[in-house]
């Protein structure tokens, strides 16, 4: 019988960013001049790994269904994008100095590591009185800390020759409001009919005070969002006073449907039920777009840590740009002759988040290996292909046929060194779900082995079925 | 017989501007609020022949390949990056004011438009001197022009809470910078030997002063580079007075290679001979880093422009980044048993200009249509599936599973209008190659009409073959 205890083979983060270095997947950006906290380049492996996640989300966002349609839009942002969003005046953390040694902390994650007390949501002078009152003081030094002041992680740029206010740009702190921007184009061009979504994977920035926890919170990384617009429903949802009819329980409707629709995708992934949960958003923590708010959550080696976030956000977002700019974001419903601001359930996922989960959750240390178990779907090589021996001129010959045939449909790896053990652990460490090796018998026989990757048995396949035999297993 | 003279079916690049927003291709970033010159989202189709360019490149260049590799690194940038590769001191542009009406404008532009002077690589007291002897005066109101000054096109932004000047970042203004920095970092990862290249897709910024041409020059863009590290041969090639010798032939031998493959890639993505032009650079123009350089240029409604550049840069990035890092870059020969500094052959493409070349090439006015005659594999949606009529229960059901059946493999549409006309217009517009209908022969004999986009010929496809049928025609 097992025992239903939950198996943590990463024994901390830091043993996977060492890891990730090593074997290609990430490595800190800039290390030469002595890098940068919160950014990290992916390498060879780990490109691949990512250009395979966000495929697999828009294939099943966007390619598998009718109703959602993609863009890419720019990352340096016109300003009045993000006061009319609020983020020019509250997306900001409460930051105080060290008067001492000048180090600078988030109050919020003082009063919680510190105090076990949560601030999420108090204004400045609560925060800084408490951090007073309990006489909390610089973690490095000891020394006196000033007053909490606001931090906009917005990083701030100029468009044109002149750095001025009037030419002040933003680097996008999320991807969503150029969804919104577009809403009108997208939906006129592409001839689109409520219920649509409009998905968007790119780059987003957020100069975090205090990036952490490897590729967690870095402030450069990837978002995949989709915005899901559907009609409100009879009653507005802004009266609070009025009842909950129909508009509420439309936005519920789709709210449930996306939350199972995202679960189900991780799980597809491969990653263990086990290690997902949904965690509600209390009332007093939503951001003041949301009426309801679900995290994803997974569990990494130092707990339970948001991966994708699915929002009822109403009609905040179009209402608020209509608003600011003074263009039309309605919708006009053929059928029922009428005009509304439809509302949105938007899905939030971080790439890179997405790739610390899969990673956490395939990385495995057995008895003589490190063993990278990723769904064969997402493994950066697919197949690799070997020579058993790096001296006979048939069989290297042979091995680069198969290789040669393979790569016009899959991405495979060819390695001639000859050594079929350290190949195969090499190929095990990078999580490439078939190895293929050509020898002797290949040449009489016109097979192959295949070996897998996670039970490391292996097989004869014959050479003109391997195609078809990858593919099937790769579906 | 034919006649020899180029067919230019584009008027202009604002015909194709407009075309592009209409059909959903690209959009004028931040409509809403005003826009922002040389800022451009890519819409719902424009996406989607965004994505597959870069695929067919990755495909190209990394998967198809056993010496190359990819990578993806951030685009906010430590400071030192691009003071060692000279960007901070010169990638400017001579820039001048109206002393009257504080219009700006590029010196050296001026004297190319109104003078028809090359003045690329003079000094700013030539160009100041040159435009004030020749009285050259703002070209909008006549006014007086400033002394040329250098302005550099870097966007700049600050990391972390403070804006001061030892906090600077830069945007990139191009990849290539990112692939040498981590050059030690892949080869040992993914152990590497001479020759090898490593591959990087993403966006860079440059703060234009003038955009101009949609989006042929942007602020905002995205490319896909290639770095290719060769053994610089017995002769080092620094010393000039040195016999051009084996040195300088490897040098050549991969340039040439490289020039041939990047050519080729246009060509085999349907990109029509007459339109494409080998521009080799001239002593004179070639940047600090380069040794020899060549364009590839498109012809385009305006004239012939770059769309990519192959470089010849030697060893002066790596040189540079060892030298001011103090970091060792070198690769170490184990045959040879000797260390040295690779020297690099460089391609690097405009993801958004050869969109443009793409579109530009494949955008035909017929009599009673506009079509896109993209090549099906750059195409946004493969194929199209409509049934006959929308109020047979039986056609639309049959015409669903047909959609289900092709969406597991293809990017397709599926549009129940009805109206087959309209249809087959609004998906030529697109450059979709195949519009499948389901018709009442359909229920009895199991196939659909495959109508071709070029010839607007139709055939019958048996239901069962129409997946294998479609992998062949995309092959």
């Amino acid at each position: 019988m097992q025992t239903p205890q939950i198996v943590q083979p990463i024994k901390s983060i830091d043993e996977l960013a060492s890891f990730c270095k090593r074997a290609g997947f990430v490595f800190p950006s800039f290390e030469i001049y002595g890098g940068m906290a919160g950014f990290y380049d992916y390498g060879p492996r780990g490109v691949e790994l990512k250009n395979n996640i966000k495929a697999q989300w828009w294939k099943s966002i966007v390619q598998d269904r009718e109703d959602v349609v993609g863009i890419d839009a720019v990352t340096v942002n016109h300003p009045k994008v993000w006061e009319a969003s609020g983020h020019v005046a509250s997306f900001t953390d409460p930051l105080v100095d060290c008067k001492n040694c000048k180090s600078r902390f988030r109050a919020d994650t003082l009063a919680k590591d510190i105090l076990d007390a949560d601030v999420a949501g108090s204004d400045l002078k609560t925060v800084t009185e408490l951090l007073k009152k309990t006489n909390v003081r610089c973690p490095k030094c000891k020394g006196e800390l000033t007053e909490a002041r606001k931090y906009n992680l917005m990083f701030k740029t100029h468009v044109g020759p002149i750095e001025s206010d009037e030419n002040v740009a933003y680097l996008r702190p999320e991807t969503a409001q150029l969804i919104y921007l577009n809403f009108k184009l997208v939906q006129d061009s592409a001839r689109l009919k409520l219920p649509f979504g409009i998905a968007q994977i790119g780059r987003a920035y957020r100069n975090e005070i205090a990036p952490r926890d490897f590729l967690f919170r870095v402030r450069e990384f990837e978002q995949m969002e989709m915005q899901y617009f559907i009609k409100p429903g009879a009653q507005s949802e802004q009266s609070s006073a009025a009842p909950r009819t129909k508009g509420a329980s439309e936005n519920k409707k789709f709210f449930e449907q996306w939350k199972k629709e995202r679960m189900n995708w991780y799980l597809s992934l491969g990653i263990k039920k086990e290690n997902l949960r949904f965690r509600e958003h209390k009332k007093n923590e939503l951001s003041h777009y949301a009426k309801a708010a679900a995290d994803i959550e997974y569990n990494f080696p130092w707990g339970w840590g948001e991966i994708e976030g699915i929002h009822d956000r109403g009609d905040w977002d179009l209402s608020q740009h209509s608003k600011v700019s003074g263009k039309d974001l309605s919708y006009f419903d053929d059928e029922k002759k009428a005009r509304f601001v439809p509302h949105v359930i938007e899905v939030s996922a971080g790439v890179d988040r997405a790739f610390l989960a899969f990673m956490c959750d395939a990385y495995k240390t057995e008895k003589e290996r490190i063993v990278l178990k990723l769904n064969p779907k997402l493994a950066p090589i697919k197949a690799a292909v070997f020579p058993l021996v790096r001296n006979d001129k048939r069989i290297v010959k042979s091995a680069g046929n198969v290789f040669n045939e393979l790569k016009k449909k899959f991405a495979v790896f060819y390695d001639a060194s000859g050594n079929i053990g350290k190949s195969y652990r090499r190929q095990d460490e990078i999580g490439t779900p078939f190895c293929i090796t050509v020898d002797f018998d290949s040449l009489k026989k016109k097979d192959v082995t295949v070996r897998d990757r996670d039970t490391m048995k292996q097989k004869r396949v014959k050479i003109k079925e391997l195609t078809g035999y990858l593919e099937k297993q790769l579906r």
